[in-house]
């Protein structure tokens, strides 16, 4: 792995440990002030970070639900001076308290990060899954 | 409009010419070589350029079919020195050659470009439409 590519990777890290601690303010602050975010699930887009945050709540906020962890495959990243991008695959394993697999899904990610004071933040976020032309049903995949 | 979101508002306008003038060549050579495509249409990945090419033949290849004209909706740019990425809204509407809209439908897409010899190649394109969770099916827009 070249050097550049290592703060792009800790982005990856801090995102799978804030999901899996379900640390929702530790998740808001991956990302840019002015984030815009095309989500696999409506809607057609989200801005800014207050909506991020709103997301991580309902989904990471329920006590005693399942733990998500978060699996990354084939991840890419392109660096640059002010700009990097990363695109990979990732999976989340929803998890029980006994360690039982409840469910686990997959998304194609792309993520744009800027530089923001000396931290990478994420300041676009587009996950999704390919469509069937025949049924427009989404091709899920585990 | 910054100066170095130009070359990139270049890219949009070449990418537009190709799919009105159905010129695949013209299309293809606006990739990288190593380019790796998540589009809203199934497989999950493709990647090469030579995969795009043949998406660009089946897709604008059949004599006598609708022309697409693309419209470009509230593009962002983010430029830097060896990566530059935009995302935005694109609307494709097939065109009968009597000037009549025949359908029209909208993506979400994300470009990552990278410099190639000087110019600006795409190396990374992410288009989808957000699934609802009730039924799966994706929320299409025109």
């Amino acid at each position: 792995m070249n050097d550049p590519e290592q703060p792009i990777m800790r982005v990856f890290a801090a995102y799978q440990a804030a999901v899996a601690t379900k640390d929702t303010e530790a998740f808001a602050a991956l990302y840019d002030e002015h984030v815009r975010v095309f989500d696999l699930w409506g809607p057609w887009a989200s801005d800014g970070v207050a909506a991020r945050r709103a997301m991580a709540v309902d989904w990471l906020g329920s006590p005693g639900s399942a733990r998500v962890l978060v699996e990354t495959q084939d991840v890419r990243i392109f660096p640059a001076d002010a700009v990097a991008t990363a695109d990979a695959f990732l999976t989340y394993r929803a998890v029980a308290a006994d360690g039982r697999e409840l469910r686990a899904m997959s998304n194609r990610l792309t993520w744009v990060l800027r530089l923001v004071g000396g931290a990478w933040k994420i300041v676009h976020e587009h996950t999704s899954a390919p469509v069937e032309p025949g049924t427009l049903k989404a091709i899920l995949k585990r």
